[in-house]
Formats: C-alpha cells, structure tokens, sequence
C-alpha cells in the first residue's frame, strides 16, 4: 500500500501521526499541495474530490478521508486503541473528535483558507467576513476546551485518542491562520506540552 | 436512558432514523428548538455547546453528537450494522459518511443557516454570500454522488448504512434551503425512491 501525502497540510499531519503512534510504517507519496498537484489528473482519477491524504491498497482500492484512512488502521492494528475501547468509551472519543473537528480544525481552517492571500487559487471565492467569524468561533472552542482539559488529562478523558491529534494539528495551525491563542488558557497550554512533545509529533 | 430530540432539524432526526433501523427504543424527550428551548440553562448544562440531539444515560453519563450516539448504540446493537462490517468496509463508509456529512448536510445546512430568515438568531451574522457558495457546493456534491450511485445500490456500496441516513436527511432539507435538486441526476432519485420509502424514514 502508498500513502499519498501532502507535507504540512493539518489532513495529511493527521494521518502521519496516527500511523506515528500506532508504529505502522506505511511508504509515503510525496504530492506538492503547492503546486496544486493533488488537483491534476492523476491524482483527481483516485480522489474526485481532489484533497489529500489518499491511501492506495495493493489491489488498487482507495480510501480518502484522513479519518477513515485511521479508522482503516484502527481496525487492522487495534492497540494502542485512538478511538476509544468500549462502546461509552468509543463514543466519548467519537464526540469530542466531532467537537473538535467542526470547532477547531474547520474553524481554524476555514480563517486560514477565507483571509490568508495564498489561498486566493484554493478557496473561490474568499469570503472574508466568513472568515473573520471563524476566528472568532476558534477562539471561543478553545475556551470552551480549556474547560473540558480541567478535568482531564486528555480531550477525551485519560487516553490520548484522534481528537488529541486533530486538536493538535489545529492548535499548530493557529499560527498560519493568524489567529492569536486566547489569553489564560492555562489547561490548554498543559495539554498542549504534553501532546506536542510526544515522538509523534514531529511526523 | 433518554434522548432529547428536536423534532424536524436534520440532526435529531438522523439519531431517530438510526435507531429505527437497529429497531431500538430509546425515550424521547422533546424539546422546542423554535422557542430556542436547547439554548436554555437546563440544556446548556448538559450540552455546552447547545446543540441537539443529547442523550443521557441513566447514572448521567451524556453523550452528544449525532454520529457519536450512533456509534454508542452500533456497540451495543452491532447488528444490523450500520457503521460498515470489517476493516475496508468499516473506512469505506466512514469515508463516505464525511463526504456526505462535508459535501451535502454541511452545505446544505449553511445555506439554510446563512440564507434563511427564520435563522437570524441562530446564525449571528448570516453572511449570505458565504450562503450562496453552499447552495452552490451541495449542487456541485449532487452530480458527484450521482456518479457513484450509478455503481451501486446504497451510498457506501451494496449495504445500506449511517452514510445512506446523512444524505437522506440533506436530500430532505434542500427544500426548506430553497436549493433545486439539479436535473438528471437519475441515480440519485433511484437511490432516494429507495431510501425515503423504508419504515425508518418517518421516524
């Protein structure tokens, strides 16, 4: 199997981390997001939707999607389990994963693809004022985060799961988006030297 | 357990539509989303973030997030599976669950919320032309899943499943969105005669 790969792109981030902490070795495509080479013919032939990262079996299928690509190697590789164990505690890693994606990854990604100039090719058209309220919704989620990571260790509860990874790749992504961290958010920060300096974050 | 319901809005009605195919009973409580009663404080208590539909369990546990109550009753009630059955089959409908949920529902949604002026409170600040590109982008989807279902049956493949639900309850609010299903797209009215004529669709 390949794994076709977008460099520091959150989605494709993503998946390296997973794949990172579940000690899977998958060979890597390298695609120049850049050079908007995920959107040429071949590419667009495996994922219509033309977004990256895509995975290729040896038999041709292809799975889009980074959560489905980790929810592929979840079931194959079960430990460490990332998507919770039990049915509570699966959906507990289901719902936060969920918060966070809609609340921050997309937030986050939504500023950055709405406001920053390079994106002016990606996202036709750029509607700044949509923009602008995502920065705002990304600040307030992560207020609302800091509350939740009072009582837990991670986001959703005291296992490190996916929605640890798509906050972190969103939280590094503030940066790119030109949003600022809110002020205070003492339980965010914790978490976030906690997660950031784990082996798999420099996937 | 009890679930708080919300009538008509596509994400109450997902959960219903899901536990009426695994043939679950759950009590529902209903609440008056127009008179905005999951804004209130008793709601807010247990959903911060305000949305429906919550499920509560009996020692008070509460799960939010449609596909998160999904997944908790799919490992309860594994059969019939709704979330896929193996590791490929598994990914392959969570792949297409987020393209529908991404594509179509989230599209479909931000017109409505964006464009719509019964939504005026809800959606502060409506940006209508943030709107208008969703009513073009869940067109642009339309013709993109016409294109699968002419290979096959349900959404994700030969099975029915939870991705079948997300596009039946998008396909059902393109009116309310005042978007126009676009022409020819005869796969997809054959998929829809199918799916919007099961007992689980009036749920």
């Amino acid at each position: 199997m390949k794994l076709y790969d977008g460099g520091r792109a959150p989605n494709p981030r993503r998946v390296r981390i997973f794949l990172a902490e579940k000690g899977i070795d998958v060979p890597l495509v390298p695609v120049d997001m850049a050079a908007l080479e995920h959107r040429g013919e071949a590419l667009t032939r495996l994922n219509p939707l033309k977004r990256l990262p895509i995975l290729e079996l040896d038999d041709g299928t292809v799975i889009t999607e980074s959560v489905a690509i980790c929810r592929y190697f979840e079931e194959l590789s079960p430990e460490p389990a990332l998507f919770g164990t039990g049915a509570l505690g699966r959906a507990r890693v289901e719902m936060w994963q969920r918060r966070v994606e809609f609340g921050l990854l997309g937030t986050v990604s939504a500023a950055f693809r709405h406001l920053h100039p390079a994106m002016r090719e990606w996202e036709v058209p750029q509607v700044s004022e949509w923009g602008e309220v995502n920065k705002r919704k990304a600040r307030e989620f992560l207020c609302h985060l800091d509350g939740q990571l009072t009582e837990h260790a991670f986001i959703a509860g005291e296992e490190f799961s996916i929605a640890d990874i798509t906050a972190l790749v969103a939280v590094q992504f503030l940066k790119p988006a030109r949003i600022a961290m809110p002020e205070g958010l003492t339980n965010v920060a914790r978490w976030y030297d906690n997660v950031a300096t784990r082996p798999s974050a420099t996937a």
